[in-house]
């Protein structure tokens, strides 16, 4: 079952909006078993949407389309969906209270015309109800293909994805079996691994596929299989998981799911009813803000100082001057007192550091460029290492988050 | 002049990676007066390449490609570009050489053979040098068109982007003049702009476009003209501009530039030399992560605090456990309290502190999911608003910081 997702808007196409949706859409459909032929972001453009209709119907037996649904005049998706399907657009009169009911409780503003005119929807649509917006959702159906139109809100997509599109999806469509295990690793290039467990890799069977998803430092592996037989590819996952493993022994992580790492050290540490607090300085918050997008992370995270000038490094974490005057800002000795003294303030098992230099400038350390020292702190011991993550702000930041979770991780396992 | 953007790989169509590569070429290509008639994200399949090439030459003018470059066996868009281009792959020895300096100085890994092969190219390819990385930019032609192709690793592709991509097609094209002005506004939606500017709108010229930008409670608008005249151009658009402003006045930001309501905080803040700190707590980082994303925010923050905890709260910004006890974590008393006292902590001229329930549960607090106070300290004064945001968590979040922002710039234009 082959599916292709059509975004619709000229915001994606100038590079004002990074599209997340389809990446969202894709991850769920893969779920149930539907693969992605071709994601598509096309313009406000008449001819140019029911093109990209015409071309998806060829390739995929579902099409989803995100965006172009606002009451604005750029807002075409609508009436060129009914034009494509030879209909008129009739007022919905749940989709028309829904979006009373919205203005009367949250929106708080006139309802206006073109607001009402967005309970217009294609009269042989099925509407699929979105609780947080005004812009529904719709269903049709042509020679066997199903075509999918919602709104590009992100949270208002996500819901009616999960809410509606996947339940009934699965309802109409008879999907085969599809497995998937990612395996998490550490330290060793994509290309390394490649060559490593080439024979492997060669030996899947045809319904198996192995795909390296590298990101910053990692490797995920992740082994898909797809087909009718449960059992059977149960079977042979478990029987190719046990290959697989003793090869990548020493740069697995230990999680054979795709989540987060800062989602399994909240796992570890929740378990454990252990607690974490932060000190950081060339990080910024990013790694309070990781911790802090998971539900249920007040349970281990007590909090943080983002100690971003040396006055606050000496007057809220106690690190003296002498220290950052003898050894710079961006040291090891530092990096050790921020972490200690943040773990004594916020009474915590563990406390984690940054210092660094992020760029694009040096200021006044004695460091090069994306310098970046790590701490961690337990109660009984600090250590710290010093890394160099190249001359990107941005990719200094992202890496320095990620090795602090690593070493924070391994620490964890220690104890 | 029209471009389409290939993404090549299955990790966009499987959901593991959202493209954000895509949205900074095509922002860079709108620039110089290219527009994106489409973007597409194709699997790692040979045949399926080999179609959105034939159907992208159909469409545009410049192909643009990303991903599929990496050493292992599911990256095949270098020899589908040779089989394209009935070519055969040779080895660049600059490029090798670029290969084994990146081992040696960064890399300090053995040199496989799968990475000496990423110097082998389209005999017929210009070679775009890559700073960062092992795979090479490609530049070929045919029959007028241009094809490019780009590595997907993000600073990898921006490099290529900002040093041979856009100075080699300003040389190899005559482009029209283009000129953008973005208006960005607060407080009002997109279809009560678009119905009061609804005369403004439809008077614009030919080859004016207005585009409407949604984002979490903002709207920018963005006026857009494209032509061979370019002082016409220019006289047009501020003849249009002074008919705008004035329709929008009670709503606009004083801004035409798009950029971040941090970057223009930021700007503010370092002409004025003043300085802000952050005390956060449903917002848990993610407030400081915004501002120091920015070059030289050390400028102006000088730090935060993340006090997720009720004890954090307590011990490190001094609000008292009576006030906690009485008014709840989530109140007008403690999120004022948390400002005033971080604002003495940092010294600096303003403090921004959060509070809220971003969910999923609400804890032991008094106030609904979503609620969020959010206060500022000067000075002389401290003061709160109280915001619902929604029961999404990370809609709630996102909601607050950019709220925060907006309360920080009024108040720092009042002084």
């Amino acid at each position: 079952m082959l599916a292709e997702i059509i975004t619709i808007g000229d915001e994606i196409l100038i590079g004002q909006i990074v599209d997340s949706n389809s990446a969202y859409i894709a991850k769920q459909l893969n779920k149930i078993g539907v693969s992605v032929y071709q994601i598509t972001s096309v313009q406000d453009d008449r001819e140019h949407i029911l093109k990209s209709f015409r071309e998806a119907e060829e390739n995929a037996d579902i099409i989803i389309t995100t965006g172009g649904l606002g009451p604005t005049k750029d807002d075409i998706t609508k009436k060129t969906i009914a034009e494509y399907f030879q209909d008129t657009l009739k007022e919905d009169v749940y989709v028309r209270k829904n979006i009373e009911h919205l203005w009367e409780h949250y929106v708080k503003k006139p309802l206006m015309q073109v607001n009402i005119d967005q309970a217009l929807v294609p009269s042989k649509s099925e509407v699929l109800m979105n609780k947080y917006g005004s812009a529904p959702g719709m269903w049709l159906e042509k020679n066997g293909k199903v075509f999918i139109s919602l709104p590009g809100v992100p949270y208002e997509m996500k819901a009616l994805i999960d809410d509606e599109v996947i339940p009934r999806l699965r309802e109409r469509f008879k999907f085969p079996y599809i497995r998937h295990k990612t395996f998490l690793t550490y330290g060793m290039g994509e290309s390394a691994i490649a060559e490593r467990i080439e024979k492997f890799e060669d030996e899947l069977p045809d319904y198996f596929k192995l795909a390296y998803l590298p990101s910053l430092g990692r490797v995920r592996l992740r082994l898909s299989a797809k087909g009718f037989n449960r059992e059977g590819i149960e079977a042979e996952m478990e029987r190719q998981t046990k290959l697989l493993l003793p090869q990548i022994e020493d740069i697995f992580s230990g999680f054979e799911e795709d989540i987060s790492i800062e989602a399994i050290i909240g796992k570890y540490l929740t378990e454990r009813r252990q607690t974490v607090s932060l000190a950081e300085s060339c990080t910024g918050g990013a790694i309070a803000g990781r911790f802090t997008a998971n539900a249920g992370a007040s349970q281990y995270f007590q909090g943080g100082l983002v100690a971003y000038s040396k006055e606050s490094k000496v007057n809220l974490l106690g690190v003296s001057e002498e220290i950052i005057e003898k050894h710079s800002v961006v040291s090891k000795e530092v990096v050790e007192r921020m972490a200690k003294n943040t773990r004594i303030k916020f009474n915590t098992d563990f406390a984690v550091s940054t210092t660094g230099n992020a760029g694009p400038s040096t200021d006044d350390t004695a460091e090069d460029l994306g310098v970046v020292y790590i701490a961690i702190a337990t109660k009984s011991n600090v250590y710290s290492e010093r890394f160099s993550f190249g001359n990107h702000r941005v990719k200094v930041i992202n890496k320095a988050v990620n090795k602090a979770f690593e070493m924070l991780q391994k620490e964890i396992l220690k104890n």
